[in-house]
């Protein structure tokens, strides 16, 4: 038996999210089924960060265990051919000892959040990012999101469905960068909250409309109550970008 | 009557190309409806690049003459209101006199075109890049690229069906960069010969792979002869990126 780790990029369009569901097809499951049409084996997978529906992944990290004696790349290869037509890649697999987990030995995790800030509808970038049409102040989105560095209890930036044991997390990093119309926030941590990131950006986006002040972030985090802060932003301009062992 | 400059983004997957044509839908066509079903004017719209089956546009420039008044901020969101579900978007609508002619008037277009440079299948980038598997050697292409540059009989580059009058055409700028696995090409010059970008890019590849040295790229534009160059690349990886008046 041979420990790989995969790591993997997708669409999340089409998916439930990574994790198996009943509602439909989520990226765990055609990943799964392509390791069986592979090798026979109903090898279940374990992933880094389980992304929601219509989150991408540019870097998602998963671990499975594997009898069949296969040299690495051809792992790789198979699972990419079997996983077809699905929007799904292996860009490495490799073996990695037995204590290798992808969720549990995870230093940190990089999320990117792409927003294009325009008036006129979306064409080539459909599904990728968020759409916003009000002109977006990038200083002040900066301000706020300095606001939320640290470790802080972000209750106010989780989602109520969420099932960590605690909401307490420490954020290294929340960068805010415009290229033209297009806007990227950068965020790294440990581990993040059900719906944090998408939450910071849905708060700081009000902030960059110039409905809230960097100051109001401060509040919103300091009321440890999900409803003081700002709405959930769509899934769309979320990727999986790293995960750090 | 009102002449209007459109400034245009679209994806070309879903359209046959730019042009009306009897096999299907075009982008001329979906914004010709929408513009009838904005006022009732059956309109033609005049493109400066009428790009192919598959190529996107991030700045293609249209006129067309409207007897309707309306402020030019209503026309672009009438339109992008009326062309929906397609993923064409108006940009920018403003006023012109009636000397301007978006093909015409043009003084150079550029375009860009977009390798992934990897083994894996796509996922995001489906349809929207030219994945290469074999690893290409960017200093060659760029020397390669070189050989291209400036005022020549481009036969060897044109497509059998092109229908301009003269092969002779000048190329402005034509650079490779390479970001991590993402290659990208850009290319301007007043005008190009009918799949002449990715005949040049197509040519660039075998020169990356090692196949072709830089010094075989002048011979092939020296043999003004198409089968003297390399293979067309896919429309996926090109973009109608601006067009100078």
């Amino acid at each position: 038996m041979t420990r790989y780790k995969l790591t993997l990029e997708y669409d999340g369009g089409p998916f439930v999210g990574w994790q198996r569901q009943s509602n439909g097809l989520s990226v765990q499951e055609a990943l799964e089924e392509a390791i069986f049409a592979f090798c026979g084996e109903r090898a279940s997978l374990f992933a880094a960060g389980r992304t929601d529906a219509g989150v991408h992944a540019r870097g998602q990290v998963a671990h499975v265990d594997l009898e069949r004696e296969a040299d690495p790349d051809t792992v790789r290869k198979a699972i990419n051919f079997h996983v077809k037509p699905h929007p799904v890649s292996v860009l490495a697999a490799e073996p990695v000892d037995g204590e290798f987990h992808a969720r549990f030995s995870a230093k940190w995790r990089a999320y990117r959040y792409g927003i294009l800030n325009r008036r006129s509808p979306l064409t080539i970038d459909r599904g990728h990012v968020w759409l916003v049409n009000a002109p977006l102040d990038v200083e002040a989105m900066r301000e706020g999101a300095r606001r939320l560095l640290g470790h802080h209890d972000f209750t106010s930036f989780r989602s109520s469905i969420c099932q960590a044991a605690s909401p307490m997390k420490t954020l290294d990093i929340l960068e805010v960068e415009r290229s033209g119309e297009a806007i990227e926030i950068r965020a790294r941590a440990r581990s993040f909250l059900h719906h944090q990131v998408r939450n910071m950006v849905g708060t700081l986006k009000l902030v960059g409309e110039g409905k809230w002040t960097p100051g109001d972030v401060a509040k919103a985090l300091a009321a440890k109550d999900r409803s003081a802060a700002g709405p959930t932003a769509p899934p769309d301009g979320l990727y999986l970008m790293e995960v750090g062992y």
